[in-house]
Parts: structure tokens; sequence; C-alpha cells
């Protein structure tokens, strides 16, 4: 079994009352299980017309999921891709059918015409006024007389059950719907078919390969076509489409057929818009599946010339929440990008303590980068000295931009040249950690008081704590320290980095991912740069 | 390629456009393309806090399917499965952050944490005030000090959403979004992996076996397990769930990581539902496509303990579509069965004329079966005859039974006779003419006239018109002279069955499956049935 199912017998069952369970008690099913599928609204008093549509099972979120006010009164489930039987059929009209009537809303599938068909008589015969249209608004056999009724049944549940909820009577409500049939055109097409539940998925579409014109059962499309990308799919949809169509203003729905990623469903949004009937798409429904196959991986169009009645009904809002909206399609809306996104440039300032400091620590980093290099080989990739030798010699040329009169411009300078010039995670952690301190040193903190804060941020933002094996282990208790001189928080900083050695369930950064016995004895080389940075620094203090 | 996409490399920003220009005008983008893309609301005036969250792309509708009033501010947009830059998120937080501040919501992996955090830094340091949580909601590691941000996400989404909607502050929307955090876990589980666009698809899954905690990215979960259907899956899901979550009542997000059918995600719920939390499990949002993981056929569920703030905050209305809505889980309504589903027996009657009649025509039938047989054979399945002559003995048997002395109630007797005994679509087709017939008779109307409405309503359901090549091409003719007598009504049936032998292109039934070469010369064995009673008839009145 590869499908998150029970048994191919319960699934329809089970699945309908998932989708009851979870609508918020907005909708029932008839107590006639398991031959009789029928999801109703709750809150329905049979004071206007009804609408009842359905069919096979496998297209969700058709046809339950749009059961609700504004829509269906009534959907009655099939076994997947199989009509409900005329009992069903029926049960559904009695149970929804007031004095205003029922319209039934059926696709052009013969189990389905003759299914609805008879219970619409037996119905009749107990009374009851019922009309059945038939949506046919499939183009891909353009002389098949019998045209299959794919997803632009949607436009038919939608303006019919806004019509319904205004209060229209049988006759304007079965008006209205056949008009949108006469109206409505749809295509499909689609890279690969779909997995019926409990049978091996059919591998019928080579790669390289599409089906145009296809169904919503897994039949074979018209035709297979060379299949290039998505501009090259629309484009023959649209030539099969455009042919049909009038010269008006349309609406096009944009149906998912079950597989396809909302990323692809964009593109191909994006792209008939482009195409040349692009101009006539003013309205759009989706993309989104509606009239699904299964976990087909496809799409279908369907276009409905409108006018403003036609238009208010489709936008009327609905309380099933599978119909996305009908929007109106607009140009690509962009906003210049705000200022602030350019480096600003500090203004230079000379300080000789402060170059000095520099100078040194730098040249401590650069001094080290072969061992810190040999330390990292046994946790990492081995580029730590490099890493951070690099940074440093970059930051020496810099020197002479920096404003190394102010600290908390410079702290925000070192950070931005790190940014620029330090890649790895490591980088960008230590260019947050100095844009912090920067922060801190703005609100009046001093040189130790902002380096703390830069730690805090960057424990914030990486996530690494005190004993995780990374520089914090050093950084950490020299910061603690440094308040009484610089040979003490050396001399924490020592104690921090050999701890590093004994800790051996890493918890962040790339050593997490070594096994514990090959980090014992060896410093982690973060906390160890910081141990000899602040060591180097206090000899020369 | 097997996408409906154009480039790799344009995927992610044709994707954005298409989304903008079927968002009815609320989103717009910044003008940053190819590097810089994010999705922001066209309607915001930075009074509020403002939410931005983002990550790599794939995951859609997240994130920038819940930017929009009550959710996201904006959304920064990565490649497929690769975090934005830091130029990108700071140019999304500089568009939309006023003097109420910004919270960015990250989801816990070290590129997001990082980019997103030295953004924050940057964007602090040009004054803005910027909160930063990150979510690790996956329990699949239990023991992994950096848990994954997975669906969990879209609670912190539509709580702090709600919030800042309302207008509460920076520090209180902080808040409440660590407090989500801190409660919300999450676990997935999959029977197939994802395709990343421009790359093959990875078969790892075999065939029974499904991978349990796995992420979002196409990553292995942490186990593979034995597959055996929904509800042990659910079972494996919840027993890890279980441990991790308090007594109270909860939120359940039922994820479907892309690929999975709706009528899986509904089994899934309801096993949910049904799982020996199931009772914790007071509301929920989805099933639903909300955290996917491209095309994966997969689910993850995320649970949150809430209490009356939190529930509020969650089913406030959005603008956002993609967000399904909290709702109550309730016990599956049902509703009686109506009445009016049992056939009801007619109250039998006498008439002798009518009973010769009858035992005529069922005779007439019942001796042309292998004849009939034979002719169907030639465009179908040969079983026209035998089918016909079946229900004749059946109706034959039932003559005492039926209301012989009233046309009405005997035209209905047929139709349920007829749709209890009779096969296929002729069967149903003839229950309806017969059920039509029925009504028309009700209404006044004379036989002739009751079985031409029967005739227009079994062309208005089955869709033959004449020329099709059906029982239609022998009865229409009939029936038009009936009113003259039998004897032109069988001339007529006869010259229309004999003209159904030069139709080559059927256009219903089964013969329109069959090539026209193989039809001609061959009456359609409905239209002689219908020759061959009217003959009979006529040669025995």
């Amino acid at each position: 079994m590869r499908q998150f199912i029970n048994t191919r017998e319960a699934l329809v069952t089970e699945a309908i009352d998932g989708t009851l369970r979870t609508a918020g008690g907005r909708l029932a099913r008839l107590d006639g299980y398991p031959h009789i599928r029928v999801v109703l609204r709750t809150d329905w008093d049979k004071s206007k017309v009804a609408l009842v549509s359905g069919g096979g099972s496998g297209h969700e979120p058709s046809h339950a999921g749009f059961v609700g006010q504004g829509m269906l009164t009534a959907a009655v489930c099939g076994d997947v891709f199989a009509s409900p039987s005329v009992d069903a059929v029926l049960a559904g009209i009695l149970a929804v059918t007031g004095k205003a009537g029922c319209l039934l809303i059926v696709k052009n599938y013969t189990g389905d015409r003759l299914n609805f068909g008879l219970a619409a008589e037996r119905a009749r015969s107990l009374g009851l006024r019922v009309d059945m249209v038939v949506v046919d608004d499939d183009i891909a056999l353009p002389d098949l007389a019998q045209a299959r009724g794919v997803a632009g049944a949607l436009f038919v549940h939608k303006i019919a059950g806004a019509l319904a909820e205004q209060g229209a009577d049988l006759d304007q409500v079965g008006i209205a719907a056949r008009r949108v049939i006469d109206g409505v055109v749809s295509i499909g097409m689609s890279l690969d078919t779909c997995t019926v539940p409990g049978s091996p998925k059919e591998a019928r579409i080579d790669p390289g390969k599409a089906e145009l014109g296809l169904g919503i059962h897994g039949e074979p499309g018209i035709e297979q076509v060379d299949f290039t990308g998505a501009r090259d799919a629309i484009k023959m949809v649209v030539d099969r489409l455009a042919p049909t169509i009038g010269s008006g203003p349309h609406v096009a729905l944009l149906n998912n057929l079950g597989g396809t990623t909302p990323l692809e469903m964009a593109v191909l949004a994006e792209e008939l818009v482009r195409s040349r009937i692009g101009g006539q798409v003013a309205w759009m429904v989706g993309p989104a599946p509606m009239m699904t196959s299964l976990d087909m991986q496809g799409f279908s169009i369907s276009l409905l010339p409108v006018d403003d009645d036609d238009l208010g009904a489709l936008k009327a809002p609905v309380v099933p929440w599978a119909w996305p909206g009908c929007l109106a399609v607009s140009e690509v809306a962009t906003v210049p990008l705000p200022d602030g996104l350019a480096l600003v440039q500090p203004v230079a300032s000379q300080c000789d303590d402060t170059r000095a400091l520099m100078v040194r620590a730098c040249d401590i980093l650069i001094g080290a980068q072969t061992m810190l290099n040999a330390l990292d080989a046994k946790s990492g990739d081995g580029d730590t000295g490099s890493t951070l030798a690099s940074a440093s010699r970059a930051l020496k040329t810099g020197l002479d931009r920096l404003p190394l009169a102010d600290p908390t411009q410079l702290y925000r300078a070192i950070s931005q040249e790190l940014s620029q010039t330090m890649g790895g995670s490591s980088g960008v952690l230590l260019a947050i950690f100095f844009a912090a301190a920067g922060d801190a040193s703005a609100s009046g903190r001093d040189a130790v008081d902002a380096l703390k804060a830069g730690l805090a941020r960057i424990q914030q933002v990486g996530g690494a704590q005190p004993g995780d094996r990374t520089m914090i282990d050093a950084l950490n208790p020299a910061l603690d320290a440094l308040r009484d001189g610089l040979a003490g928080a050396a001399r924490a900083a020592r104690q921090g980095a050999e701890h590093t050695a004994t800790i051996t369930d890493a918890k962040a950064g790339r050593a997490s991912y070594v096994a514990g016995d090959q980090l014992a004895g060896h410093n982690d080389p973060g906390a160890e740069a910081v141990a000899l940075l602040f060591e180097g620094l206090a000899k020369g203090a």
C-alpha cells in the first residue's frame, strides 16, 4: 500500500467522516452508510432552491468540500471514480428539497446522467420539483457530441449557488446554470497519471512528454505531446481554448489536478496571464485544487465569459473554504527597494591605541592559522584558521577606513567588514556579535558590557549555549573576567578552551555531527582561537 | 523536465509574479529581482507591529501565501530549500517596519537564523525595533538541542498575526510568539520523497515502508518504519507526540506535505480524532497544505495547548486564503434517511386489454432475443436481446402485482420493475422513460403524449438525439405516427431502424466507440427491438 488509507472499501466513508469532524459542525451526512454517502449542510431549512451535485470520489475538494452556504446544499459521493447509486442520489434529493425545488448539477458521464436522471424521476413521482443540468465543458475532442464534464462545473456550482442563496426560484437558477454550461470551455494537461487507491500507478507518460486533453478519471489524453516547460504547456492549452471563446473578458478557473506543486501552479498562472489570451483573462479563480483527479500532476483551465451579474455571483462570499475566491487579475505591483540596504561607509577617525590593539589581535589570529586549521580538521573541515586569518588580513588592510576613535561606530564598522569578507556561519555570527555590541555601545554601555551584549545576541541567534563546545565556552568566561584585566580574561578563556576538549556531545556547529570519541582530547577550534587571542593580547598589554 | 516550470533559475521569481497577479491586488513585491524576493501587503501603513517570515521556497503556501491582514506583513523568499540572503531579509524588514517595530519569525535552520539574525542587527543599527523568534517545533529527535522548525510555525504566524492586528506592541507580540513556540510540538511522516525542480526524484522509500520524523527539505526521516495503513501511521505519530504534551485540550494542525490527496488527508484526520489523544484534539487547523515540501506524499501533525486567548487569535478571521481556519472538532453528525426511498408497491388492478397488450409486447421481445443478441454483437457486447428478454420475462411474472387499470400508476410501476430487473444503461433509460411517462400521464396527457414525454426525458438525460444510432431513431418516428394507429407506427419504426444501418458515426452508447465501417449495414439493435415490437403489436392488433 502506498496511500494513507486503511482499506479501499472504507476509504470514502472514512474520508467523509474525517471531513465532517473537521468542518466545525457545518456538515452532516445521511445515516445510510456504507452505500448512501450524502454530505449536507446542517444549517439548511429547505426554504430556498437546493443544489445537489456529486459523482465519483477522487475529485476532492469536489464535491463535499463545496457544500455550504452559497454553493452546494448536498453532495452525493460514489466510490472512487464511480457514480453513486440511484438510491443514494434520491436520498440526497429527498433530504434537502423543499417547496422551492432542487437543481441537480451533473457532469456528463453516462453513469452520472442515468443515476441522477432516474433519481430525479423518482423524486418527481413523489411530488418534488427537480431540474437537472449536465455540464459538458471539456473541449479536448471538439467533434464529440458527448463532451465530458470537468472543472467548469465549479462555475455552475458557484453561480447557481449564489442565485439560490439570494432566493432565486428554480427556473431562474436552472436558466443561469444552463447559460454557464453553454459558455464554459475547459481543457486539461498532465505530466503524470494518477494513483488509484489499491492499484499500482500506470507509467503511461514518458519523460519529456505530456498528455493534452485528458479527463479527470485517469483516462489517457487525446494526444501525447512533447513537453518543454510551463510556457509551452500553456501555449498548447491556449491554442485549443482560444478558437472556442469570444472576444470579451473571461474568468479563468485554474485547477490543480492534484499533484502539482503550488510553485508550478503559480508559474502556470503567470504564463496564462502572459499568453495570447492573457488580455481576456480579467479575473481568476485559483490556482487551487478544485476538481482533482487524485494525485495527478496536471492542471486544467476553464474559461467563462461573464457579465456583471455572473461576476457578482462568482465574487459573492461563501462558507466552503475550498472555494478560493474570484479575484481580478492585475499587473505585478512592485515597491521600490527601501533606503538603508547599502552599507553606510563610516567616517574614518584615528586612535593609536585602538589601532595597535586591532593590529595585535589580527596578527595573533593570522599567526594561529595553521594550528587552528589542524585543530579544526579533527572535528570539521579544517578551515577555522584560514577563515579567521583572511578576515584578519582584510581588517588590517582596511584600518584606515575605520572610525577608530568612536567605539560604537567601530563595532558597527567591524561588523560590516566581517559580513563582507568572512565566509561561513562564523563570519555571520561575528558580524552579529559586533553589530549587537555597537547597539549596546550606542545606548551607553561600556566596552565589556557591549561585548557581553554581542555574546548574548549570538547565543540567541546561533542557538549555542555554554557547554555546547563552541567559541562561546572561551568567550563567555573571558568577558566575565575582562573587567579585572586582560590577564584574568586570558586565564579564563584558556580554562574554557581546555574544557571543550572534554565535551564529547557537541550541540551546535559542525562538531555536533561528529562522533564524541573523535572530539575527545581536542579543544574546539573556535574556543582555542578565543583563548589564543586573549592570551596574545594580555602578553602584549 | 517533469515539472510545470520554465527554468530552475526563474522558478521562484515567476511563481511569485504569478501569485501577485492572482491576488486581486492585495500583494506586491519589492523591486529587487532576481536576488531580493520579498512579498508584502499593499494595504500596509506601518502603524502596527510588522511580522516578517520567510526562508527557502518549496514550502508553499508558506510563506507568501500567508501574507495579508491578520497574518504576515511580508515574506522573504529564498531559492528552493535555500535561505534568503541577509540583504533580502533586511530589505523586507526595512520595507514594512514603522515605529511599532517588527517581529521576525524564523524556523530553526542555521542559514535562516544567521541571515535573519544579521539582517535584524543591521536593521537595529538603522534605528529600527526588531525582535526575532526561532521556531523549533520538530520532536523527531527528542535529544537534539537544535530541533527543526516545521509546520508549527503556522501557529506563530496566526497568533502573533492576530495580536499585531489588534494593535499589541512588539513586546506583547514577542512574548506570545515565544509562548507558542514553547508549547508547540510537531512530527511528520511520509511515503515518498519530494521532487526537487530540475533534479530526478530520489527513490529512497521502498513500498511497504514509510519515513517517520522527516523534515521539510527532503532530508530522510529519523527512521524507516513498516507501513500498513492510515490507522497505524497515525498511531506511530501519536506515540511520538503523546509523551510531549500536557493533559489539556489542544489544537491540531494537520498539514499536507504536498502530494497527499485530500481523500488521504481526510482519512488521517478521522484517524487522529479516533486516536488515543483524540479526546484532547478539541480544534483542528486543516487538513490542508500549509507548510509543504514540494510534492512530498506525507503529512505532519502539530499540537498546541491553548487557552481562550490563543483560541480567539487562531479563530480570528484573516485575509490570506491559504489559512484554512481553526474549527472545533465534533462528532460525525448524521441525519436519518429521508422517507420515500423505499419503492411504494402499487395497488394491483385488472384490465384485460392492457394485460394482453403487455403479454404480447413481452413475448415479442422474448422471441427476438437471439436475433437481437447477434445484431448487438456487431457493435457492442451482444447482450441487447438477453437484457430485453429477461426484463420482459420478469415483467410477465409480475403482471398480477401491477395496477393495470390505472395508466399513470402503471407507467410508474413499469419504471420501478425495470429499474430493479433490467441491467445496464438501457434499464435505467427505460425506467426513466416510463417514470416520465407516468408524470405526464398524471398531469392529464394521453398515452401518446405521455410516451412522447418519456422520450423527451431520455433524450435529455441520456444525451442521445435522433440520428445518433440509438433506439430513439425508431422510437421517435413511431411515436410521431402512433396517433394514426399501430400500423403506421410500425412502418415508421421499421423505416427508422433500417436507417440506422446507414449511420456510421454513432454519437451515443457503446457503438460510439466502434469504427464506422464495422457499423455499416447493421441496424442498431435498440432501434431494431423497437421496430420488432411495434411490428409485432400491429400484427396482433
